[in-house]
């Protein structure tokens, strides 16, 4: 078999962490399998090589930047190559320049374009673990461009998807996937299986354990994902095209805090004027998630929408110079907001979900303000200090527990 | 004019020395200059990235050691250019894969091959100051392998001989070459002018200010050398292939503490013995200096050399296995010793130079041991104690002082 393991910065935070990834990966060369392993910076590096840069200036060159901070995995990558070989089984390092790891021109954001199979082949050929460095890549101008927040995953899948390996394991400090946060529903079990699309919902719920680029590219090129604990040899979470039917209907309840919600009061009832503020929002890069909007009423009407809170400063500043323009008469926040979502691919085929999940609120006595739903998803908006609450009974009426 | 500067470690080892780079760099690019800087890591960056090594095993791959000990030019290289760009002037930082630096496969002591001129020449066009990493090239297997010890002036003279630039200028923490060490000598006096025969000889003597390599390199390729201080705008020394005879037959006096001697005694007086024992030592790397052999007496001979002292054990254990191989009847060595040499192209065409050193030994008291001559230098072996009395001696009799 051909395995991609993929280590977070964490797992590679010291000497004791390093030999532990070692000897993992020399476990499974051993039982004749080719292994390629794509780290992230040690521990804390990333951060401070920002400071590095901060201390020279307040707004760095991205470019520059991307050029700095490719270092902390090419120091991982060789520690742990080092390793490696210091165990008796040879192992070979490779940046995005040896790899020929080709990415999108956008320095701090680039996208995967291509990843050249030819050097990493020719060094599986000479039976030597191969080290790759995360998050990097090399744009059309020869220089280093990093793929952005959770960028190594998605270095991991595309490796995965360019050599056809058979398995790619994502090593995090959970053991797998679970149907909620274990912190906050202790009984929350772990799951077996769970198809891409759920994964994505949930990635994109906040659930941290993969990021939803490298779902996305695991999907459209049909790469076997194993979410696994760097801790323990339990055997995590499988994330497929289909996963097994399981009893359940839905596959898990996430929760994100990190939730705004606005309201726009008074706004003309006339075609164009959402259109006018949410192309302004998404000018300057904020994400707009759920949109509700009331129906007018004496030519007016409101309209309220969820943004990140770290966000929030922004976009209230943006509306207010943009309020005369859009015929805003009053603007509204809320910041002890949290959004809580069921997801399931059984849902596609069972109606009744949503009634389930509203009861299930409504027995914990909690208030819904807003709600959005997709074909595998639905999320409503409620108090943040409902959050575990909330949780603990949905997860419970959905016969997730263990 | 295009210009390359090379700027040591502790030029460049916070922000101020960087920002004190950045602004001697954008001087003459304001100039009108094109500006090509090449760098070595900051401060002790390289011995941190050694011990991060030798925390994982005392025996690191030397091919993964260069793949470490690369990122950090590539750090500093970076921070250089956020630093310049932030003062407003365009700059780009390249590493050894974007220059297309090729050098021989030896890692951590790997020989220029061939520079790329392309890329370089191409941000130049762009009007951009180009910050390239020294020390570092990419072999033939495609990895990093860095240049040894003194690599950066190498990368340097390499980089100006492929572009053709107009001058090469080594910053350093001293002014510029001297007739002798200004701490040892206090009226050393700073040399306009020196040929690259002389440099040659005092950089192998231990005058630390240029890499030997490097200034074979110069000599080469035709490359103008000029040796300053990266603290003050002093002219420095300029290192060419003729330099402009001043009044003085010698140009300097080096002195080089790190030596042993060791004698072999009562060796057959017959062909082959001392190749015997030469190359037992050139196989293992060690390097033998002077050598003085007696005149055969009674069928035996003692043969005495020089060698680093840092290599003395080793030597010492080579030459006693193979005391019965090589007939040796006894091995005898000694630590406190120093070379003393006296460089200059004028000795070629001035007989009486050996006399006057001798002359100037005698009258400070001090024994010479040992004597050796090449067309641009006169070395004698001294007593370690008496060499601060001799260099003064010497260099007062020749007429170097202020």
């Amino acid at each position: 078999m051909l395995i991609v393991k993929k280590f977070g910065g964490s797992s590679v935070a010291d000497k004791e962490c390093i030999f532990r990834v070692a000897e993992r990966c020399i476990e499974d060369y051993r039982k004749g399998n080719d292994i390629i392993v794509v780290l992230s910076a040690m521990g804390d590096t990333t951060d401070e090589l920002i400071q590095k840069a901060k201390m020279i200036t307040s707004d760095p060159s991205k470019r520059e930047m991307d050029m700095l901070l490719a270092t902390g995995e090419q120091v991982s990558a060789s520690l742990l190559s080092m390793a490696i070989n210091s165990l008796g089984v040879p192992a070979v390092s490779l940046n995005a320049f040896q790899v020929a790891f080709h990415c999108t021109s956008t320095y701090g954001g680039a996208r995967v374009k291509r990843v050249d199979s030819q050097r990493i082949r020719h060094e599986l050929d000479y039976k030597k673990i191969v080290v790759v460095t995360g998050f990097q890549g090399v744009n059309k101008y020869d220089d280093f461009a990093t793929l952005g927040r959770g960028g190594s995953d998605t270095s991991a899948v595309a490796i995965a998807a360019s050599l056809h390996a058979d398995l790619c394991e994502i090593y995090t400090d959970v053991d797998g996937v679970y149907t909620a946060d274990p912190r906050v529903v202790s009984n929350a079990r772990k799951l077996k299986e769970i198809s891409y699309e759920e994964m994505l919902e949930l990635a994109s719920l906040g659930a941290k354990v993969l990021h939803n680029r490298s779902v996305e590219m695991a999907k459209k090129y049909g790469v076997q994902l194993v979410v696994r604990s760097s801790l323990n040899n339990n055997p995590g979470t499988i994330v497929k095209e289909v996963a097994k039917v399981e009893k359940m209907l839905i596959s898990g309840v996430a929760s994100d805090k990190n939730t705004s919600r606005i309201s726009v009061i008074g706004v003309d009832d006339k075609p164009g004027v959402a259109f006018r503020i949410f192309n302004t929002l998404a000018k300057n890069n904020i994400n707009v998630d759920l949109i509700l909007q009331s129906v007018g009423r004496g030519g007016t009407k409101d309209i309220s929408f969820t943004i990140a809170q770290d966000d929030l400063n922004e976009t209230l500043s943006l509306l207010e110079r943009s309020k005369e323009l859009l015929g805003i008469s009053d603007i509204l926040h809320k910041d002890n907001v949290a959004k809580i979502s069921v997801v399931g691919a059984g849902m596609l085929s069972n109606p009744g979900i949503a009634a389930k999940m509203f009861e299930a609120l409504f027995n914990a006595g909690v208030n819904i303000s807003m709600i959005s739903t997709s074909e595998v998803r639905i999320t409503v908006l409620i108090d943040e200090n409902d959050v575990e609450r909330a949780m603990i009974s949905v997860h419970d009426a959905f016969g997730l527990a263990d």
